[in-house]
């Protein structure tokens, strides 16, 4: 009978998984625990902030970052430690100042946009044309906007996810139709859900005029002032440097695999980060957690089959890095496992997005079994492209892991200089590490292939 | 019968308060009701926040309160307006900045404190001594600070009164105690309970030294680096200009009594602030609200018996508005009904301390039934100095009222820049005018004394 002997197939098949997935399982429960109660993703976090602090790529302090990479891997006893030196874009902020001066003078509050060009010397003088949506902006037609600062006061909407980000940051690059359009100069209202007096800056598309975050508080000012008729005139004075080739660093260290070392998990964080915070959710934690994760699996017993490879990657925020790491590593792509960044902050996991169709694998049925307590809710869509980084080596065909931060807070620190260590929960950092942590143990120590997975889902 | 002479003797006395405040209460009530869906008190915030913005005593900015304060006063149909002209203190910020320079070269975010000496004009640097208690710094003997820039990062308790502020402002004033004992310059927690990076300023007794706010991350932030034990050495800078006499205006407003017009009731706010913000909620607000409440009462059908007068005092940060207007207004005293500020914020009152021995007067009892519904605690304990503008009204015998505001969140934003207009919850404001506006009415539309009330009280 087909079919009886079809279902006796399947339950050899099942018993072998099941005893298979519950070692793992155990093993996933295990880690997850021991990763609760660790402090090394704290400390890594700490360390960073404190000992680094700031670190934009192509300045001194980067190269302080890159050393300090190195020093903490080989202490935490990482092998294969090194650097790999690429180049990509350096802008680094001057002073910078804004003020109106009429109709009613008062000092604003601005952070220059990455690849924002400087005015002259002694700064720039114009009336602004304020827009408060994006699109009315988008709306003027040639030459509308000539001789004028553009500004767009759009604000952004909290989210639990990167929803809200995602559909208020192309405001950021409004430079550019700005200048299309005549304008001397571009302010844009943070990309942001704070409410302080601190603006939150980021890169932009170079425009070839000067380009600045406004505070929240600082656009509404304007669109009051506005509201009132008369002209609004601003002093804008902007210095910086910008070379389109520095040099740059991703600092990588591994846990060899005991049985097939070959083959390899990367995970990591971005070791970069704008100027004016010390970099601490965007990205140190992100460090503290990939680091920590594969630390705690270097310390187990026995190593897992396949390597673990920590990758710190040295300019996301000003972007290369994970395309110089993807290029520099090519010919290793098909026996890469999984990629995945932690870039979205401090704040718990709350949901995992699994590479297509790996749903059902024990393997993921043991990572789901770990985290489902800590409160991960499984995705039943797929991860997509695995955070800037990684999204370079998913193009050449590695699978991606997507472990999503909630996100509430995260855009009240983003990118401003409120991005400091005393943001970070330890608590919720240790939740970060432990969902790592059980992730990739149940891929290193078992012989999941994403790329069938996916084929069969397919 | 003696006991029953006394009762009908009682009866007739309660029935003909009962009667005068019946009407009084209904009134009061009116008024609130009146008050709570008016935009008067934001009306005026948000102009003095957008058309002037940040006023130091001394600086241009402040002529423009002034300015204003008359203007807004006259076009709000207040009566015998006019500006009183002293002399006070005026100490205006230059350029600030100041970095870790070893052993982690970081950059700090500081804010000069009022007073503070301005550094060499190419800064000094010198190695830190980090106090976390301020009895700390005070246990060190002479000379034990030599050379070095004492640091104290004491942390502000939260608390919704004015309680963990007075337990922590102390500190600010260190730099008494530390160029005693040989320092070459101060730093100080901010005397706050944000946890952004922004630095919150405020005066400080004189020292000879330069002296400046931490943002609380950048405290937290040279405590872990001390905690490493390498010496760790600051780089400072810092501009001002002082003048000890520098011309200073209170700007007063009136609502002349119908019946007994030299009876007056005095309330205000202060019209300066400091220069980081744009003094919304130090002190727009109190502007806002008392100019409010007497713009309700001079809409009535009929004017009140006694005058209501709005002060709009020009130093009290830098100091010396209270007791020049004291000084000035000196032979008036005797018929100041009572006197009081509003200056904590734009939190709801809470709790209302009324002149000594008044609760029982029908005019207070018709204040608090309309009140109570406001969620308005009736204190037991009396008045003390009604705040820094009218304290030298209180010394010189005028009765004063504490409406005391909810400052719970006060403290994350005043003295920093952070004190913007957004921070003002317009509901919160208007509960503010209703209690101020049944209080200022009850007493402007009956004959209570508080001086008699307090001398029965004795």
């Amino acid at each position: 009978m087909r079919i009886a002997l079809l279902a006796a197939a399947a339950a050899t098949l099942v018993s072998a998984n099941t005893a298979f997935a519950t070692d793992l399982a155990a093993a996933a429960v295990a880690i997850r625990d021991r990763a609760l109660a660790d402090t090394t993703a704290w400390d890594v976090t700490e360390s960073l902030t404190t000992e680094v602090g700031a670190r934009p790529q192509g300045s001194p302090a980067m190269d302080r970052a890159r050393d300090w990479g190195v020093a903490k891997l080989k202490a935490l006893g990482f092998e294969n430690v090194h650097v790999e030196t690429f180049e990509t874009e350096s802008w680094l902020r001057g002073a910078e100042s804004a003020e109106v001066v009429a109709p009613f003078p008062q000092k604003l509050q601005i952070l220059g946009l990455g690849r924002s060009a400087a005015t002259p010397a002694g700064g720039l003088e114009a009336e602004i044309a304020l827009f408060r949506s994006y699109d009315e902006l988008l709306a003027q037609p040639p030459g509308a906007l000539k001789g004028k600062i553009a500004v767009v006061t759009e604000p952004m909407r909290r989210t639990q996810d990167i929803r809200g980000y995602a559909g208020a940051v192309r405001a950021r690059s409004g430079g550019v139709e700005a200048a299309k359009r005549g304008a001397v100069a571009y302010l844009v209202r943070s990309i942001s859900t704070d409410d302080t007096r601190l603006p939150h800056g980021g890169g932009a598309a170079m425009s070839g005029i000067p380009m600045a975050a406004l505070s929240p508080p600082d656009a509404e000012l304007l669109e009051r002032m506005v509201a009132r008729g008369k002209p609004v005139r601003i002093k804008l004075a902007m210095a910086s440097t910008y070379r389109a080739k520095a040099p740059a660093y991703n600092v990588v260290g591994e846990i060899r695999g005991r049985e097939k070392p070959e083959e390899v998990i990367v995970i990591g964080g971005h070791l970069d980060s704008w100027d004016a915070g010390t970099g601490a959710v965007d990205d140190a934690a992100g460090i503290g957690v990939t680091t920590a994760a594969a630390k705690l699996i270097s310390d187990l017993p026995q190593r897992p089959r396949r390597t673990v490879r920590v990758v710190m990657w040295g300019a996301e925020e000003q972007g290369g890095s994970g395309g110089a790491y993807a290029e520099a590593n090519k010919a290793e792509v098909p026996n890469m496992i999984v990629a995945g960044e932690s870039d979205l902050g401090a704040g718990e996991i709350f949901n995992a997005k699994l590479p297509a169709g790996s749903l059902d694998h024990p393997a993921m049925k043991a990572f789901a079994a770990a985290v489902n307590p800590l409160r991960v809710i499984i995705s039943r869509d797929p991860a997509q492209d695995g955070g800037a980084d990684v999204a370079g080596l998913k193009r050449l065909g590695t699978p991606v892991v997507e472990l999503q931060q909630d996100a509430g807070r995260y855009f009240d620190l983003h990118h401003s200089a409120d991005d400091t260590l005393d943001k970070v929960d330890p608590k919720e950092l240790a939740q970060n590490v432990a969902v790592w942590a059980a992730f990739v143990y149940t891929v290193a120590d078992s012989d999941i292939d994403f790329r069938k997975t996916a084929s069969v889902s397919q």
